[in-house]
């Protein structure tokens, strides 16, 4: 009996449904189990420290209200109208992680680091088609659920959500004590946005002459972290260069939606570098030559890149490198656009431009394909 | 050195993103590291392998393809236009995971199952709102990806997505090795639906007389499994109990959305049961009479009950006890709604009624408040 009641007690699955509910505050849903007269909160879960998760993080979430955001009293679903601007919209779609980087936040306790992280992989996705990001839910799923961590990773996931504009509508937290590594959690984000169906049809028409502008970037953003942690695990970086591999995934919401009309084509520099993400706009019968020596690369890759001894085009494989977002536009445009970036903030590059497929490259540039 | 090749032969993170791409094929992105001479494939993963997977998973997936969905070439989100009935469209959105039935699943080798589970959890949430699921996303996140098991979780993913007329649009698969236990994988799903605004406003008309119609589940879902695997690690379940238990969540789609014009209110049966669920369609001046002895539970609710002996109102709070979703309709139109659900393959049960906040329950009734 005894057994049975130790095994009972470690039964617990915390389930918070966080959603803008109807009068402007947020359900937060959590099962209080009695079995064999053991409280859920006998076991272990604090209600109260639960309580001041929501009243922490209420006013995080409730910066992030659009006006498409419908209240709803059972907060079963995020409910949201369009933009009315749009005649046609169509929905852009999204979902991502952080990968390991989340280990490296949780490691030097920068919990309040990885919430933009996983905002900014999911939204930078989406203005690659020009689209609006109008709503975002999370699912933050653990080990155990610690309060004062959830609120800091949590808070910086809505904080990171108003830079862009986007509604942080809803998310899932689970507790799930079997599947995940004792102290650790992972992270998924859902984006719904929205462009302009002509608009949308009008910007993939990248061709040869057009200008590429390399958006920097603010560090290695979200890739390449388990090299990175492999490195780390032999070498001591200095505090800067960690500091910079800290640094959370740029958001380029704002200034990339100010020039979406005049750009060709758009990549964001996520999984697979500047080699991989770049070729993602073109049809087959394009090509990019891309010129990786005119921008100076962070500190972080040079320190990369002295320890690791990678071969360059593995280095631009596997990174941003500097660059953590592309934007072609015509050669004729890109004055205007590159100086219109500049003024929301950007530090701009002209890092290439686009030629036939089959081109060859010159001594201090590299062709890049799909493939 | 060789400790450095050993650390670099440790890092690998394969990330595939498959979206339906612009020749109806998916596009399966998987880096391949070469540091110091080490490719990734040399590194243990098996590129062969990945692309079977893409090859096995390409079927199933375009099977749940929908004329809304837009193709691209860059494939870095799912783009949508909306169905063109709708005036003024309204998304549904939700995400879930399925909780520790993962676990179950994976110890049981039952990898097709909680593809249906995932879908399940997040479209009957939107049901709820009368949506029609439009795209599903999901995230699969595991510390290494084994190919075989990956494409059954996907490939039932598929399956249960072409069930609800859903497109499975994209998704996220992330091999973590530091996050995840080994031989573990976890999953979050995100859906997104479209409901006409005017029955929306319209459906939110919950009154006192209102009957509730119970939906008969297949098991216990996806809810209460962190307290089903405690109790089944005490005691041998018969191998009729364990495959209700293995059964994946019923699908309500189809059936729901054909009377959804006939109900005033509708609840999922998920994470709070039978107890927290149903009152979350009612205004506070109303209460529910829940009556639990009219419908018989499934076996294993009875095994449950039996092994771990909990209070009936816990059993309702933990379980869905054999009723997986509820609507409530007029008195007057619930005999057709009933035969409506009947004639789409539900099993249904008079379970209740509203009545008035502060209404007595009778001896076999129990009323169930907001709380």
């Amino acid at each position: 009996m005894m057994g049975m009641l130790c095994q009972l007690r470690g039964y617990k699955r915390t389930e918070i449904h966080v959603y803008i509910g109807k009068y402007g505050t947020h359900v937060l849903f959590i099962p209080i189990i009695r079995v064999m007269g053991i409280t859920y909160q006998q076991s272990g879960v604090d209600i109260d420290a639960a309580n001041r998760l929501i009243n922490r993080i209420k006013e995080p979430i409730k910066q992030t209200n659009r006006p498409e955001i419908l209240t709803d009293v059972g907060g079963f679903a995020a409910l949201a109208t369009l933009p009315t601007k749009f005649q046609q919209p169509v929905l852009v779609c999204g979902t991502d992680g952080v990968g390991t980087k989340v280990e490296l936040a949780i490691e030097h306790d920068r919990h309040e680091v990885i919430g933009q992280d996983l905002v900014a992989m999911c939204v930078n996705d989406i203005l690659v088609y020009g689209a609006e990001p109008l709503l975002f839910l999370d699912y933050f799923a653990t080990a155990k659920l610690d309060i004062a961590i959830a609120e800091r990773v949590i808070s910086g996931i809505a904080d990171a959500c108003k830079q862009v504009g986007c509604a942080l509508a809803g998310g899932e937290t689970a507790e799930l004590p079997g599947l995940y590594a004792p102290n650790i959690y992972d992270l998924a984000g859902f984006c719904v946005g929205v462009v302009e169906k002509e608009t949308l049809d009008v910007r993939k028409n990248v061709q040869v002459g057009d200008i590429l502008l390399g958006l920097a970037s603010d560090g290695p953003h979200s890739n390449g972290y388990s090299l990175i942690r492999a490195l780390l695990r032999e070498h001591k970086a200095p505090d800067s260069i960690l500091e910079e591999m800290l640094t959370p995934t740029r958001l380029y919401g704002p200034a990339v939606l100010s020039i979406a009309d005049s750009a060709t084509g758009m990549a964001h520099i996520t999984g697979g570098g500047l080699i991989e993400n770049p070729p993602r706009m073109l049809t087959e019968d394009l090509a990019i030559e891309l010129s990786p020596n005119v921008w100076e690369q962070p500190e972080s890759f040079k320190w990369i890149n002295a320890k690791g001894q990678l071969e360059p085009i593995e280095m631009l494989r596997t990174f941003n490198c500097g660059i953590g977002f592309v934007i072609a536009t015509r050669a004729e445009d890109s004055a205007q656009v590159k100086s219109k970036l500049e003024g929301g903030g950007e530090r701009v590059y002209n890092i290439g431009r686009v030629v036939a497929s089959g081109a060859r490259p010159s001594s201090d540039s590299i062709i890049l394909t799909r493939e």
